[in-house]
């Protein structure tokens, strides 16, 4: 017997009908004799919804309003969800952020997870009763409704398996696993049946969509034993999707990459020919991170005769923006440049893989492979288990795919 | 400067325009001086939208999972609303029932008020911030949110009023006052100024859709000053609605009739030759109470050679249950009868006015003016402001339709 979380998300809570299935699949577990904890969003598109109204109402809602109106949606599902149990015969019981009680901060519409009162869920799976939780959502110290941000459900999910030290965090969703890269793009992408928190946060964060970022950060740092899982597929076939773990088995020694990641998300912003003084960073830099920019990649050249290239990557919806900045700051005098170049049609590929730590050649592997297919590389940014590149948008496709293929993901993952 | 309570009903809310309407409105009367709390219901359809989800999953679903789910309805248009003000410039803050807090029972699906925490609410409001509250919900002590049945959000406004001491509880719906009939049937119908509890109680009880029966009766109960207007005129004009009072002034002994009620939602059952026997209706109306069918009027007339002929009305949606009832209470031998009678096909009209009282010749006259059309009156129940006969539903129209001519209810009532 075992303590279960399991969180669903908004396809899979996209109908009365998926609500059933989800129903059933609980009732499964609850037959097997576990403890189940189950987080849900709310049902696909609702949220939209939600948020198109506020926004009919004022361009910029308030958002300790907002975040009222948003929690409205995942409220929706833990009561129907609870209704479908009880109509299994399953006994259940919902709870919001607030009753449970999930205590945040109260950074509106991205609250962070402060503390959880697990004691009230303790006593109801002790019961036997399966306890419905509402994700996304939390209160803050004075009872006002927060909630986490995009995709917080994953982070609810593993913050109440931390809180009650649950054996397993099921994810599912509706893809089976984590995979070396899209399908859609490469057929050949197999699915990884184990994957470490480090690479799944370098996956997750170069845009591969299975689990939000911060959910995967937090169950790392409290070892919280993840498994993204389809909520499509037949429960009868035993799914055992992919296990996200913090340990580095003999396994992962052998698969050097697990995956090439991408985004096109991004742009890139280049300060050509900058004075190459102390400084000069912040001059360019901080203006940006004033105007509430992210930027991603950076990377500056070694300068000639005292001047230096200089560029970044921002989320492409704040493109426009940070040039306006620095547009803004270079004739106010704060810099000084030959050029300010912008370019939005840029893509980012990365290999990500626990064995980068270790092996050599794996770059040059990655660089030569590219240069046989004729792709320029525009930036190149490195960490310990990870090398990203930055190419032409259009060369984005054939990049993943040969890069799949050079390092033998669809086999196993070598070619190291 | 007065403390107003106000609250909007479901087409009231019904779109983002509409929302917008209601925070024009309610930012007048803060640009006025007064503070300002607003009580809001679910947006029209939205309660039975999510009903229909629930009932989608089960056919009775859990009532404390159906509060969870329903009470979103109204958590949506206090943030929506708390936006559009916050728009106009005018300070707003939301609650949830149980933010504020409502306390009450823990009868799910109709849960009463027993007490408000009203700390907050007057903390905000001498801060000059408007004060938002979700109507129709509340509570429970162990934190379970709970509703108040369909119509609720008006005793929450009430009991807000009563708790707060408010100068006056403003009812926003989508007629402009209590008339003296429906001036769908009796186009002459007029806007009564003002009207007694008791009498309100009975126009609503009877069937005039104006204000919840609960919330009258909380008004009653605590003296809270209630007013009736429309949401759809323009408050430039200054509209007075009608109010609702606990004096009986000058004014309302002329007045001896207020109004004419009708309702086509009960259904006759006949228990003929029955035994007239001390217990007889105990042994006929217990098992329907027993089924949770509420009865409305009942009716026994004296008995002839010991039997007697016994009738009531219920809903007509537990018509067909409550004759299923005295069917097998009857062959199991608990009550001898020569025949059971059901009637689905009948309505309801009553003479409403505190008149009623003191006046004589008030029930003649009505006996009167329906036997000239040929209308036969099948049952007869009196109180001491109100006549109520029940007819067949064909004659409905007719018979609102004459009595409000014959009682002058269009000159301002008298013809008593």
């Amino acid at each position: 017997m075992a303590l279960i979380v399991q969180k669903y998300g908004g396809t899979s809570v996209g109908s009365t009908a998926r609500i059933r299935d989800v129903a059933r699949r609980v009732a499964r577990f609850r037959r097997e004799g576990h403890q189940v904890v189950v987080v849900v969003s709310a049902m696909a598109g609702e949220t939209n919804r939600l948020l198109a109204l506020a926004r009919e109402l004022s361009p910029s809602p308030d958002p300790r309003e907002l975040d009222v109106v948003a929690a409205t949606g995942e409220q929706v599902t833990i009561g129907l969800l609870s209704i479908a149990l009880k109509e299994l015969g399953v006994e259940a019981r919902s709870y919001t952020g607030a009753q449970v009680r999930i205590l945040t901060d109260n950074a509106h519409t991205k609250a962070r997870i402060l503390e959880i009162d697990e004691e009230r869920v303790r006593r109801d799976l002790e019961a036997g009763t399966v306890v419905v939780v509402a994700g996304f959502q939390g209160v803050d110290r004075h009872g006002n409704v927060t909630t986490l941000g995009r995709g917080g459900s994953d982070t609810s999910g593993v913050a109440l398996a931390a809180a009650l030290k649950a054996d397993e965090c099921q994810i599912y969703t509706d893809v089976d696993g984590v995979y070396t890269t899209d399908p859609r793009i490469v057929p050949e992408a197999r699915r990884l049946d184990r994957i470490t928190f480090e690479e799944m946060l370098e996956l997750a964060s170069q845009g591969s969509k299975v689990l939000q970022i911060r959910s995967v950060e937090f169950a790392g740092k409290y070892l919280v034993r993840v498994r993204v899982l389809s909520s499509f597929e037949d429960p009868e076939a035993n799914p055992t999707g992919t296990l996200i773990t913090y340990e580095e088995d003999e396994n992962m020694e052998q698969a050097i990459i697990s995956g090439i990641a991408f985004n096109r998300d991004e742009a890139k912003i280049s300060v050509m020919g900058v004075e190459d003084r102390p400084g000069i960073a912040y001059a360019i830099l901080g203006p940006i991170a004033a105007a509430n920019i992210d930027v991603d990649m950076i990377v500056q050249n070694i300068g000639a005769s005292g001047h230096t290239d200089f560029s970044f990557t921002v989320n492409r919806n704040e493109y426009r923006k940070a040039l306006e900045v620095l547009e803004r700051e270079r004739a106010a005098g704060r810099f000084q440049a030959r050029e300010l170049i912008g370019d939005n049609r840029i893509a980012k590929v990365s290999v990500v893989g626990i064995g980068m730590r270790s092996h050599v050649g794996l770059a040059s592997k990655m660089f030569k492979t590219l240069a046989d297919e004729g792709i320029n590389i525009q930036m190149i940014s490195t960490s310990e288990i990870k090398i990203a590149v930055v190419i032409d948008e259009k060369y984005l496709e054939l990049a993943v795919r040969v890069l799949h293929k050079a390092f033998e993901l669809e086999k196993g993952g070598n070619g190291g």
